[in-house]
């Protein structure tokens, strides 16, 4: 069976990441993974909600959301709609829960880093690219405030499903509509999972090919973490300059 | 090791089914596990959605939502808020795609089926409970239907985790809310996997505990299975009257 | 003439009341009145809103709700609509009302109780059942507060019509759905009207007519209050643990 | 006791009707009682809600609003707020419950009319005065419409309380703000009943209170059909152009 | 080219405006422009919203919004809609900026001034009659304030359009419906520009009409000007009691 | 008097516009003016609204909309606020009534556009950048229709403003939050206005002043259009398969 880009079963899609495209925010990544392609922003605000005062602890949350022209067909925004879908929501969600087990909240101070997400194109994989573009913000963010040791994991994330029977890593649109599973899986860069979220669309999913599924996703993570510390070697961009209550310089 | 209510780590909690408590539903069950206890309705309409009409397939939704004092402290109701939050919007999308993996849309016909889980007391593992509940809600909104072969697997769910680092079977509220891991997974009657979402709340979880974890849901869901399948056993409760245009007896 | 279920004109319907029912809440009761089914809670916080800071007066407010499958078809969530209707507004500021009326605010001290009455059945009657029910609940919240004292009247409240010409007590829904005047009292213990609301749906109505449905309806609040009292002669409800910050033991 | 404005406990304020204030409208009427004015519109549409159609009935609604300014400190907009307050819910819901007790819907057809009632200055008694008014302009509608005949029944509405002990007919806000009790009685002009809503605010009231109020609403609501009566003598305003759908002349 | 009406083509249509006519408000107008009516109100709090404390500096918003039927066919309310539509926002914000380009806001001091207008009945130029009259009410609400200094510029303002080809001024709705562009000036008494707002809705417009259409609207606003100068001259209506936090008398 | 970036009073920055940018769009363009960076998109959809249908004319809307991060400080998206802010509104307005001045909607046919601009890098003027990026989107959108002669002139727009006293086109972000007055124009590429939208922000403006920043934008506008011309003169970007329902080839 040949996929139809002519990649192996366990073969991701060409993956590029670029440090600050967003000049203003503190951290920022534009993901490209095959044709999908997210930006993402992680903004620095000093203090953490009222709930979590004197904690000493900081806070990380994150939202994700679709131009409304990144699909085949155009999507009607949220924001006219009035209200939040239940598929943004939970992808927000996720997003946040897998950046927060790549921080030490302690570490971060009382200071809180929300991280956006917006896909200017999709083809697929658009919530695993996200959290993967998104560490790369979220670090940049972190050494911004001077405390680039909040960061203690690595954070990267891959889709991985059953197409005709057969397992595949990093499903493309067309492959994950035709899927009949479909999983998400959040790794950390010491081989832990964070997220393991897999869906039988059509016919459920024996635990044969759930091994299988699981194998090539930890290995896809493995390469995709890979590929954020290559991007993370380079100067901080400039980003927006630092408050001095901030103290001490980057 | 020893757990708070003297469980074994792989023991399920008193799980009870009541059929036919909202007399008014064409099927619905109160559905208890230890203190949790969920109202499940499944709701029949003649028709499908627009996007639907003509497929000769049927549909099938779900709702959640939680009482305000099903919990130690109040909740706003998400009406008077105006919104529904994540978390709900999450866990009516997980019912919805585990009930429809029990179902033939096709044996279904052009007729729609909705699920309400409202919990009415709250201790942990409530989404899961609502699908164990739901389905048998669901098996009687068929038979009232008189489509029983629309039924095309058994399904239920059960919540694992590790605590303490221990791996264990069907949390109650204090163990998930100690919990490193928190998964919920859903099987079919014949084994195979619908839903496996784990989440790592604070440390990640490795290969070895995730097998642990998933050998105590299949096991837990099979138990289960054998609960609902007794309580289906019994005769149809009354339920409304039939219209005519169904055709045909119950 | 015959009411449906053999009921005479001034007959109420058998009536239970359960006291603790969820278990979480400071006071909590599971009313039935025939079919109608309303669970009733009662949330205690320390503390009042703002607007009555330092008064030393508490406050009481009530919200009403039904689950979608309470009735013969099934109503859309108000949740999902993003707005509460105004049916629900209406009831739910009515049973707010008519509880302040039972209650010494002084005596109450700083502190909110807030009133849930969710209906799980409904066969007409909803909004009374739930004002009858209520009280239970707020009495065990104001004993587990230690401030008995704050209740000062006993409140019940009952629906009375005019069906077929024939003024009838306690009107379940095939009654209420033909009836040609509506009409909601509740009263005190001590025979005093806290709310009269009467409506004519089709044919107005005449004094005499006025007079012979208040008769009915104080005649059945008196027989509701016995019910509750009785209710509430047993202990008190175990309820959840009880914040040092009130001082003293129940 | 004298009361502020040196009226007699039964005496209503000066009220004075001026139909077609608002040109636009089939029917409209600003109508004032004491210092409150409220402008009410009454709308046609051809042609009635779906869930009416072919019955071969017409409909009436109603809603209630008031200026920002109308009342002594400024009232945020429902517009800005986003959604609609329960005490403007509860009235809108009673003007449209009184109104249609006016109208023979059969003999109106299947037409439409929708009452607007917009408080422009408030002194108490909004409502009750709003369905004086809209009754005006009710009428009006009909008229334009050339259906004279759907009006069945003249309705007129008043407030009626006990202040410090005393029943009062109309009361003006200062009085409406002390009332131990309010109440509000909707008549049509052959004193049959429409509405009757007592309230206790504070106390609670005994039967005998009860009737006085009563007899003060019945008077009250007699001499507002008069003065209705007497702003209808005359000819119908200019109105809007009729569209020759509906046939005839006016 | 004669106008439906008889007017020249640089005639305004005749204005009034009477002040006080909401008794409750610091400040209030009706204005009449032709058979356009806008009731506007100011109203007065002490202090200023969070983000402006301490500054020293007052703040005036705007709010305008229409009544249902003061159209020739209803619109719904934006309050029932749950949102407020794309021209009321625009609407309320141009009111808002043209005021406080009347007013020194540390004249003002800190306090806020909420302007409110309502369209009660529209023939065209209603955003531009509600500046006209917003300005009357905002006058006596800083003399109500005891700080007449914080006027420092009369505001006015007026529509100007091109119809057949022909710039005309102050256009009512059969002309502003036909027009080919419809613009929006608003200048102070010393003939500055504090807002012009062109627009083609057909053919597009060139340089020497944009100029002609500048004199027409100049020359219509410096008349306006000597109209609310006019209305101004007489005495404070009576309005609401000064709070003592005032200080001082009227 | 030197702008802070060097530029010439009457001076546009550099303008770059990418098509094809977003490859399901019908048509799409990234445009840069400066750091501000805004992706539009034009999708079409055979068909118009309801209110439209069977007049044989086509219908354009647009969208504009901010990511969170495009600013110096980050911005709650509108979506999780439930609403969308005046601002928002009243520029989307502004471009489809822009946008709509170029077409010939009989050449379009019954078939919609929807324009969406999204600014992912805001550096002042992002609403005249998204008409003129926009106005790119649209003619490939109408060539892929096979509608190319629906495009009956080009438009472009561009701000100008008056900061320091001194006239200046096409500001940046730090001298827009400078500047005294703010003028945004709209121009056909026969030099006709759309839309002049001038505002005093701080100081009114005199005619002297109007007259040269009219001059600088229509300068600037006939820039813009060239470089619309030149982007535009290279092939068709791929785009999304052509259904068969629209005929022809492109």
């Amino acid at each position: 069976m040949t996929r139809h880009d002519g990649r192996a079963a366990d073969q991701l899609r060409d993956v590029t990441i670029v440090r600050g495209w967003q000049e203003h925010a503190e951290g920022s990544a534009l993901i490209s993974a095959g044709s999908t392609r997210v930006l993402c922003a992680a903004s620095v605000t000093e203090g953490v909600p009222r709930w979590r005062k004197g904690s000493g602890l900081g806070w990380v949350t994150a939202e994700y959301a679709m131009l409304p022209r990144a699909t085949n067909t155009r999507n009607d925004r949220e924001s006219v709609r009035g209200r939040i879908g239940g598929r943004t929501h939970e992808i927000s969600r996720l997003i946040g829960r897998s950046l927060r087990a790549s921080i030490d909240l302690k570490q971060l101070g009382e200071n809180t880093i929300a991280i956006d997400c917006d896909v200017l194109l999709a083809d697929g994989g658009t919530r695993t690219a996200a959290i993967t573009g998104a560490y790369v913000a979220l670090v940049d963010a972190c050494r911004w405030l001077g405390r680039p040791k909040a960061i203690v994991h690595g954070v990267s994330a891959v889709s991985v499903g059953v197409v005709g029977g057969v397992p595949m890593l990093d499903l493309a649109y067309v492959e994950d509509s035709a899927a009949d599973t479909d999983m998400n899986v959040v790794c950390t860069d010491d081989g832990g999972f964070v997220e393991v979220q897999g869906t039988a669309e059509g016919r459920t999913f024996d635990r044969a090919t759930l091994d299988r599924m699981l194998d090539f996703a930890v290995a896809g993570c493995a390469q995709l973490s890979k590929i954020q510390n290559d991007a993370l070697a380079g100067p901080l961009p400039a980003g927006p300059p630092r408050p001095a209550s901030l103290g001490g310089n980057r």
